[in-house]
């Protein structure tokens, strides 16, 4: 049978601790050259709405050692409008009921068979969460114990999810813009971690003291400067150019996410996807050579080492996103939701076939 | 509701002239740039048998004006056996009940939502011989009468079908190296086509007076060599190395389905998933720059002549598969299901979500 699951079932089953151990072990077989990961290609057309591009997105990946591969698709409808000046990028909801259209397939690496079909935002949320939790496991000071946080929004709660995981943290600050947004964020998460998430009206007020300072915003420009290190600080960051250049520059260790670098981009002739627009900073940072800078992997698999004196300033930056992670995650959700008699079994003859493709 | 659709039911609606008339299409909309192709990926790992590997591959393609979108999907267990000093490439149907694993998900590029989930089966035969069709239409003699076929398998079968859609055929002389393989495929098809196949002893039996010669086996070297040409056939070709090089030199015009170049391959450590082996011929015929060669799309779109007079040599290679040709053909196929009320519904909401992903 092939399990139909949802986002609810997802979030009983995966915790943050579940992914960021399914993502240790997983980074080391990528590491060891294992697993393999296909870079995220992005495809865009027009479409109906004349201010909005379609954009099919997918990335696949396999880790034989949990003998899964996945392909995650994104079907968007996408917009940037400019707000104040800055550019977002908004997914306008479109399909039926109007949702999003976000898909992981996971399947057997030993069968090919379709195990699970399942929507990818919780797992989304849970694994970039997991990948900057693994950062801070292996490069913030072990007794860290106070978080600094940029952003609000649901990337934000999965960041202080990951950190709690990995440290024991006793105090966390939250800054951003809008203090309505501030305030229901620390009660929010003031409860869901037991830990005491108190807003602050500043990022300084935020960083001052942290021992690890968290940036989680859906900006392009950066909000975490370099006059706001401090020694021994962890900076992690969920995209690139949160992070000043001169922070790359001044941290002892910057560790990458991934070094995948840039997605494959196949756009229709005559639109403007250009980097600013669309690919959180690519092309930011140039005089930093991205490739050349360990990765997460490399740090779960012992190739580098991570921190090795309390003093130094070591700073993660998420970059990509891999269908990697869905394809460990996923096994981790298979295995507990087929024990826990969740999701909808539907009969894998219908995502099978007896002819010879 | 998402329609689930079998084999079965894309056979009874997909006919070979609509995949052909809706690819000629689809290609002049790829051509003028508003269509969209991201290039095959295929991803291998070791799997559980040591003499098989896993191999995930994927391939996208959007046709705003259709509104679709398309990725379709094949998860193998992939073996090369090594017959009479011939390797063939062989998957082991492996998921339950002895099945592969081929997947076409088809999306609205117009609301994001899918539409529709398949087996591939069916449709990549069906536009194989679709855009060898296509190649024949534009390339052939209008007065093309005589067919003359190698091969015996399931690809030949939609090789004939494609050829009399756009032709009208009077002949065909058929031949595999297999005796009763060539006769009972000969059976079949003079049935099928209402059109006598004849079964015959040699290739040169079979190419003799053709004008039209078709390629449609399995293995990875020649079969059609520069003597078998006569003056004003027309040669078509499933995958680039059946055809000899000095047949592409000596052709008048010679068209390639696409030049989207190799597949992007991503290869686990230690595993030798070499050109010979894996990629159908890629490195063969290195005198020829492919890339230089024009491609179905431009003759589609009139962007480069077709056939211009009765003697000249034409010859169409089919060389990579285009997830575009699934979005196309799936376009037809979504339509003419829906109108007959085949498949299954299933419910949208459950391969879409209300968290942004």
């Amino acid at each position: 049978m092939t399990l139909i699951l949802s986002n609810d079932d997802i979030e009983k089953v995966l915790t943050m601790q579940d992914c960021i151990d399914v993502l240790d072990e997983a980074y080391v077989e990528l590491d060891e050259g294992n697993g393999v990961s296909r870079t995220r290609s992005d495809s865009f057309t027009r479409t109906l709405r004349p201010d909005a591009l379609y954009s099919l997105k997918s990335m696949d990946g396999i880790v034989p050692k949990l003998g899964v591969g996945a392909v995650r698709i994104n079907s968007d409808i996408v917009t940037w409008p400019t707000d104040g000046g800055k550019t977002r990028r908004v997914k306008v909801p479109s399909a039926p009921n109007k949702r999003y259209v976000g898909l992981v397939l996971l399947f057997s690496s030993e069968t090919g068979e379709p195990l699970a079909i399942f929507p990818d935002g919780v797992m989304q949320r849970i694994r970039v969460g997991a990948a900057n939790g693994l950062g801070a496991r292996y490069l913030a000071r072990k007794d860290a114990q106070h978080v600094g946080l940029l952003g609000s929004g649901w990337q934000a709660g999965a960041q202080l999810m990951a950190v709690t995981a990995v440290r024991d943290i006793t105090t966390i600050r939250c800054f951003s813009p809008n203090p309505k947004n501030r305030e229901s964020f620390a009660d929010e998460m003031s409860a869901t971690l037991g830990i005491k998430v108190t807003p602050v009206a500043s990022p300084e007020e935020a960083i001052k003291g942290a021992d690890i300072a968290m940036c989680a915003t859906n900006t392009l420009e950066p909000v975490f400067f370099e006059k706001y290190i401090e020694p021994g600080m962890h900076i992690s960051s969920i995209k690139r150019p949160e992070v000043e250049t001169a922070v790359i520059k001044r941290a002892d260790i910057v560790v990458l996410h991934s070094n995948d670098g840039k997605p494959i981009h196949v756009i229709a002739k005559g639109i403007d996807v250009s980097e600013a627009k669309e690919d959180k900073g690519w092309g930011i940072a140039s005089e930093i050579d991205f490739k050349t800078l360990p990765t997460l992997p490399q740090l779960c698999n012992g190739r580098i080492a991570g921190r090795t004196s309390p003093d130094q300033v070591t700073c993660f930056l998420n970059n990509i996103g891999l269908g990697y992670q869905f394809a460990a995650a996923g096994s981790v959700v298979y295995r507990k939701a087929k024990a826990a008699g969740l999701g909808t079994e539907l009969p894998t003859d219908w995502f099978t076939e007896d002819v010879h493709p």
